[in-house]
């Protein structure tokens, strides 16, 4: 697995400077914390953005669906695209208006996907599902031939690749301070409920 | 404030048409819950995925930025976009892996952003602000004129859009049904947590 920095490029150089970077680290663990992600691939000059659960696996993004589907059409054939994860972790009020914004963490990867096959997606297939729940993948029936058959997936290396993090409290501008307006950040978190059985769950 | 059916074209019908739907009132009521959106454009063939806040006024979604971005010098020419927005409501655990799903809500408006100024960037800006926290924009300071200037809006009419929901448990092969393995849902909720003020907020 790669270390370091991910290429930088002018199409993944973050405007807003302080809060960009290449970390590839950071990058990685804010992809596996993210459930899933947000596939942009293009069609008839039209942008396209669908969710989709991914995993990485080393310094590869992978992704699934139907054969047929004109994602996986599209990219398959080695089509631009792009892959987005963001978590939201705090609403930030500021004094102003104008201050509002939100803490953060994303990554955009750029690049183009392959469609890969045999181990290889089986692999990714496995990551898939140990994404959200580790270990799952040991619990379930593994796919069979038919069902990998009407799986593809695709692999997306993570080379060229932004991230860009928001912390901290509002910051407003001096003259607005004393204004009487509460401020500062309502924390965001996604949780998971009670796991709730089906009906065919109790017969293990 | 339309009401009934988006328009369905070939590029917004559903696939898997049984999860798939152009309603116009849930469309919106997705839109709404939704705390940011995943906004997509096309630069030089390659499809860009950003994280945005949006908001809702009517049949019309905006979104914000600084004038100088790629984001809004691309869009508010008048280029192709796509706004999705996905809430995460539960992960799908199968007694298979191929029959691992998740359960969720999305929206995909496809369409061309315009900029827009005066009166209705200034609705927008509002709607923004009370996204997340309906009744914010009473309590923080107003933009200044300063401040309008160096924020573009960008409109996106609600019409060319569809939606797509998966609810329920998982749908397990029969030949599956016996195995030992836990099945059912895991919800998965977003909420607030407790809200941190800054050092300014005390003198309220």
């Amino acid at each position: 697995m790669a270390t370091g920095e991910l290429t930088q490029t002018a199409r993944t150089t973050v405007r807003r400077s302080e809060r960009g970077s290449h970390d590839r680290e950071r990058a990685y663990s804010i992809l596996d914390a993210a459930m899933f992600a947000h596939v942009g691939f293009v069609l008839d000059d039209q942008p396209f953005v669908l969710p989709m659960v991914h995993a990485r696996v080393d310094d590869t993004l992978y992704l699934h669906g139907a054969p047929g589907t004109r994602l996986v059409r599209t990219l398959g054939a080695g089509a631009p695209v792009c892959v987005t994860v963001t978590l939201l972790d705090a609403l930030v009020l500021a004094k102003s208006q104008m201050h509002h914004s939100a803490n953060y963490r994303s990554v955009v990867v750029l690049g183009e996907a392959r469609r890969v096959r045999g181990a290889e997606a089986e692999r990714a297939l496995t990551a898939i599902v140990d994404h959200s729940l580790p270990g799952r993948s040991t619990e379930a029936r593994p796919p069979n031939a038919d069902e990998l058959r009407r799986t593809a997936v695709l692999a997306v290396a993570i080379e060229e690749a932004s991230v860009k993090v928001r912390t901290g409290g509002p910051v407003d501008d001096e003259a607005d301070l004393g204004l009487p307006v509460w401020s500062g950040i309502v924390p965001v978190h996604t949780v998971f409920g009670d796991p709730e059985p089906d009906a065919h769950s109790g017969q293990r």
